[in-house]
């Protein structure tokens, strides 16, 4: 019952346990993120997306028969059936938030699939991977349109990194962007039990359906508190305007106690170890890019006061969203693009958890401590003051 | 950290608090709903869901002048912007679930809404009251939509139960019927912290906007575990057929361990409040709808037989779900309606909710214990078996 008892809240759910899961934990005070018992640093080194997707979803490594198998699927799933196009003309504008297009353009994969109400294990997994196909394709469709360009058609010879990135931008990427988006996807794909992912389990709980919960979950990553993140320090190193302004507009905003994204991170008490591949990463892209050194000199300046005015005491570390939407300006890609370029990597972390609880199910129903009245009388409206 | 730790797990998070709240709770041991401290028994006889709705968002019952106020508000939302019926036709059509046409329209507001982004809480509170008005028209809209008739233009001079009757009928329902769909609309205005809640409040918390997280609380009620419950009910009516069937039917249907929905609720260890309204008003409706009464003795049998065999040891009873489609069905409205109707009433506990966390919000993010393989050696692919 939800009377009023006596019990210690930790806002946030903070240390409750939702689940068991063997897809990936956070170590977050040694910096180490695992996805299925793989260092993140070995995948990003050598795995690609579509296999640490396989990864993810069915717990190992896949042989090159597997792998070949998993990577025509998606490719096979990479074009678009045409009603998307319609919700996203209708939704996709330069004012819409492109995380609303996103999803009303999974809603509307829902509508037409004739299986959506299907939630045994295997249609669901089977709408798993059309998803982690077909969110790329979405994402780069949702940026050109907000470009006014004509939608690329997939080209089913490149990679998953490198067609997105076509998709997207309407070139073919070099090789060493098209590895960088690469790592992005793969340094995104999971992350314990993130907002998002606990969302669209929550949903998944009730047997919604797939694309409905992988809705749910998208709603959820575009808050300023998660995905929402790397757009906004965009923005900040934007208005911070050069590495020579750094500490005192990292001064004033400490003073002000003004919310700023891309430090500071729930789990981590060390160095994010995404933000370790990052920044090293952004640092480099400079060369190809001179455009953005401002940009990067800005973000190392801020890395380092961060560093050393809160590392020790407070460990707070720069953390992804801090240097992923520098690697993506760097790649020429629009600010509001940033987190649905996140969400086209989540999508195989929200779908290994959401099909790992689905056989052992049970509806997530936590409870609120009652702090209001009780055994109120109802009076009647002509007696009210 | 996510590390292997020693943890007891309760699966779905039960028994963990998610927060503190005001709005309402439910003591499931002597099978009581609350709101805002009033008895639903005294709500559901004396009170509106304008009226209730307030009393949600607002915490105290309105007098005249701000009852007035918040009644004009919401008839000046009923009318849809034309954007929406866009969005409709292109989801709502005899195959695609409702609810899923439903998250659809109401990210199209989202869209559409210049201010959707500005998430002060003046703000959302205002979202909060459109979209208690607009769900109902949205809902009415589908349901002509499917039915292959002509959305019916809102009435200004109908209270909000007899103006969403009107607008899903085209038929001005009789005093009697308005104020059993306002007792259906005030009964499941709110429950704790329920699934749907629950994952609206959560993505909520990353600060996404008041649209997006009613999508995503739209997604979860979906399910045949929560709000989606209603609809299963009636088709296991119908495939029952008749009361002398209800005996061999329950039998069945433990030997075969099938999941049926309508009884049985994680909270209630007693007969469910807001059955024990339904149940007598169903029974009610028969004579004025003599053709539903083979379902509605159906029912009864089954509820006693329920009582029979499951009350006493198992504490399981039939829960609202029982019988708040039959409630619908004898107001001639289509089985797939149900839920999307279950939308329209809890829009209000939804908002209500997300609006008290918003002020003193923190990210819900708990944890998973990690089962899985620690420290695992990449191998390259050429080596794997």
């Amino acid at each position: 019952m939800e009377w009023p008892i006596s019990a210690s809240i930790n806002k946030g759910l903070e240390g409750a346990i939702a689940c068991e899961s063997k897809v990936g934990y956070v170590d977050g005070v040694n910096g180490h993120l695992v996805y299925r018992g793989y260092d993140c640093f070995q995948l990003s080194d050598f795995s690609t997306f579509e296999e640490t997707s396989y990864l993810l979803l069915y717990g190992k490594l896949p042989n090159n028969q597997e792998l070949n198998d998993f990577k025509a699927k998606l490719i096979s799933y990479r074009e678009l059936p045409y009603e998307v196009f319609d919700a996203l003309r209708l939704t996709t504008n330069i004012n819409t938030h492109p995380m609303i297009s996103l999803y009303m353009a999974v809603g509307m994969l829902g509508a037409i699939d004739e299986k959506t109400e299907d939630i045994s294990v295997a249609n669901q997994e089977e709408i798993a991977i059309k998803l982690i196909a077909q969110i790329s394709s979405l994402v780069a469709v949702i940026a050109r349109i907000r470009a006014g360009k004509k939608p690329v058609k997939p080209d089913s010879s490149l990679s998953h990194a490198a067609n997105f990135l076509y998709m997207m931008t309407g070139k073919k990427p070099d090789a060493v962007t098209e590895k960088i988006m690469d790592i992005a996807l793969i340094l995104h794909a999971d992350h314990g039990m993130n907002a998002s992912t606990f969302t669209g389990m929550v949903a998944n709980s009730t047997l919604t359906d797939m694309y409905s919960s992988i809705v749910a979950a998208i709603t959820s990553l575009k808050g300023s508190l998660h995905g929402g993140a790397n757009e906004k320090v965009l923005y900040d190193l934007e208005e911070i305007g050069g590495p020579e302004n750094a500490e005192e507009w990292f001064k004033k905003v400490r003073e002000t106690k003004r919310k700023v994204m891309g430090f500071g991170h729930r789990v981590y008490k060390a160095y994010d170890p995404r933000a370790r591949v990052f920044g090293p990463l952004v640092r480099f892209m400079v060369e190809k890019r001179p455009e953005i050194k401002p940009l990067v000199d800005t973000a190392t300046k801020l890395d380092s006061i961060i560093v050393r005015e809160l590392a020790k005491e407070k460990k707070i570390f720069p953390n992804v969203d801090f240097y992923s939407g520098l690697i993506y300006k760097a790649m020429g890609i629009e600010t509001a693009m940033f987190t649905p370029i996140f969400a086209a990597s989540r999508i195989s972390g929200w779908t290994a958890r959401i099909l790992e609880y689905l056989p052992k199910n049970r509806l997530f129903r936590p409870r609120a401590v009652y702090t209001g009245d009780i055994k109120l009388e109802y009076i009647p409206l002509d007696k009210r003051v």
